[in-house]
């Protein structure tokens, strides 16, 4: 996320009450979790583990929770809880909509687009030319949908991101300051769900086609022309290239990579990065062909037994 | 799909602009594909595999991609891309509505049945008596709904089938032009979806009741009784008889029957045809005995290899 | 479920056409399944099998199908059908609401909490402080949400149990008179279903967060601060203590415990009760480290038999 105009090092300190090391002048133009931050923002780390990839980041102001000198370029913010912090300043650029109206007034719908009674629209929404959006459909603040693209009743588009951190008594909410973005050409079907990014986007690529019941976690960027059938689940943070298929009811894992034209069959689980061209089968996936194989002599497997204890 | 009244064959070759074989004043009465035509009807065909199938279908009028003679009583359209000129056909007579109003005036409710607030009915709708229609259900165009029927809120009935045909550089959608049919005594949980037929009914037979989270797919035919639990998932142009019990999270692969009587446990994928009164379980699903014994002799495997190595 | 005031034995027997052996002026103070039901209640069984049970349940009073001796302390109804004079006591006792407001002028709605447009909400609903209800969400009847409680759009709350009795020749809805209740600090993602108790309450304790498309079934009770990842689905009258962590598309099925911080692994299916504390995976779920040895084990089995034939 982008703020609307640069705050001040010193600025930000002051906002989170906390110390800081670097110019105190240095224009911070916004905030991002770590995979996803671009020069001049802010990110946070609060763990040992990943202190070095913070600092290596191309993050331009790091707040940490460990008085460490600042490499160069680099400008860091102390806090005892660098989570809490970061949430904070993302939560004062971020408002949720609690608009009356079902269509906010701020949304930009294009030439020839339909939209269907007891479908909600909300604030900085951008739809473009030839879309039909079927009733009930729920669209969250900040979303951009291309041209030609049908929606089917009761899908939602931008709910928040399932990311939580456990403190020792309860889970804390990270705050989501992406959006999704859906390219030209997309189908996506009922009852689907399409999550919005933590802290960049998700993204339908264009040309790609959706069955009902389909959940896309936060930050998965999906490819061009790709088809997905009923009730396919894809976890957060994952890249699916072009031409890929999922049948129905296959689960993918989160931060994972799905190779170019790959086909993965039914209630399959993809649990890490599978290369493209193949195709994939069983729960944890595997080469489709060995895992037939497996399964024609699981068959076998109880007469083994009863010859080996006769 | 009927045309409310006939064509010439001349008439629908023009519109199409292409060149004919067979008597130019035959009354056209219908255009169907393949599984479903009935006599009267226009069908199409693009692959040499299926020539001999569309040519000996029950269509009067197919339209194919070679030129050939006709045989008796069958009359040929020469097209370089059936699939396309079929589409245009049935576009043309499939009106997705564009309505302002959540109930359209041209549905037919009867009496003593309940709409709750935030459901859209589209047009041409017939609903039965003693119904109960809880809220924000969307019910799209020409669907048919008996007496006696709940559907709970938010489920989606009649959106399109997921059924797309692959061109080089992209997906290209074939127009449903069928419908959903649901009989007397159904009760649908909610957050479900049943797509329409894309040239025949989606049908659910009476008596039958359905939970939560449950996709139905296109031209799929379910009997009367049959009992199926949350977040099952069934392909498209499946047939599933009478009484047939579907346990949670099963998914049923498309073009199979599932016999009466059959019962399949939770989270089994049915991959091919399975007949009526005996049980199935795993993915794919056997006979549950079967799976059972298999699963059973699994947790000796990994000591009957301890003891070949040691 | 309690009357609002309570009936003498008399008058119920009268309602049902019943014949009754016990105190005629005994009060009889509401009505519940045998598992839920509390002192002054009436409960009923219809088959032998449950004679004993019901009769040394807490019940006050029985509606039995064989005439026998009342136990001390309790009365009987014989009826030849106890289901349906169950039922019948039962339906007379629950309005489902026919409003034609979205929101019930009975719902108590707390201070600061936002509900979008199109959400439903029910009659006799109390929603506490600071919630947000995102767009089209349904809420039925007698549901109770706490404070900070964030439900997402085209979720469902309180929808009916999924339980009907088999007769001969149709199923019998079991009507459902408990609901939802949702503790303070809850998350629950888009387009889920957490269904009414048929006679209790289906619980979500404090502090849990739930993703998208998930099925809680009827009279179900989950403990505090647990993290239900997408499309995990739990049948009814399930159990599941604190802290306890469900991956992507678990099931879970019926009339069983998960112990307090159990781990179930995307996919798995939890076919009996599991202890807390530790890791399970697979359908049927098991040990994780078991069943990830098992799986490693499954790649040789092919190889096994070859050696074996060759």
């Amino acid at each position: 996320m982008k703020f609307q105009k640069p705050y001040l090092l010193k600025e930000i300190a002051e906002i989170i009450n906390a110390e800081f090391e670097g110019n105190a002048e240095f224009p911070v133009t916004g905030i991002n979790e770590i995979h996803k931050v671009t020069e001049g923002d802010i990110t946070f780390v609060d763990h040992p583990k990943y202190y070095k990839k913070a600092l290596t980041s191309k993050a331009s102001v790091v707040i940490i929770n460990q008085k460490s000198e600042a490499p160069d370029g680099k400008h860091l913010i102390f806090s005892d809880d660098p989570f809490r912090d970061y949430n904070y300043l993302v939560k004062r650029h971020v408002n949720v909509s609690k608009q009356d109206q079902q269509i906010d007034p701020s949304a930009l719908i294009g030439n020839n687009t339909v939209i269907q009674p007891g479908s909600f629209v909300g604030k900085n929404v951008t739809i473009g030319e030839d879309c039909f959006i079927h009733s009930n459909v729920s669209i969250y603040d900040n979303t951009i949908i291309g041209d030609h693209v049908v929606i089917h009743s009761n899908t939602v588009i931008g709910a928040d991101a399932f990311y939580f951190k456990r403190r020792p008594d309860f889970y804390e909410k990270m705050i989501s300051c992406g959006k999704v973005i859906i390219e030209n050409h997309v189908e996506i079907g009922a009852n689907c769900c399409i999550d919005k990014g933590v802290s960049g986007d998700t993204i339908i690529g264009e040309g790609t086609k959706m069955d009902n019941l389909i959940q896309i976690g936060h930050d998965t960027v999906i490819g061009k022309n790709c088809l997905f059938a009923a009730q396919v689940g894809i976890a957060g943070t994952v890249k699916i290239e072009d031409n890929v298929i999922l049948w129905g009811q296959v689960g993918v894992n989160k931060d994972l990579v799905i190779g170019e034209g790959a086909v993965v069959y039914a209630q399959s689980g993809v649990a890490g990065t599978i290369e493209g061209g193949k195709s994939y089968f069983g729960s944890p996936a595997i080469d489709a062909r060995e895992k037939m194989n497996q399964i024609r002599h699981m068959h076998k497997i109880p007469e083994l037994f009863n010859k080996k204890t006769s």
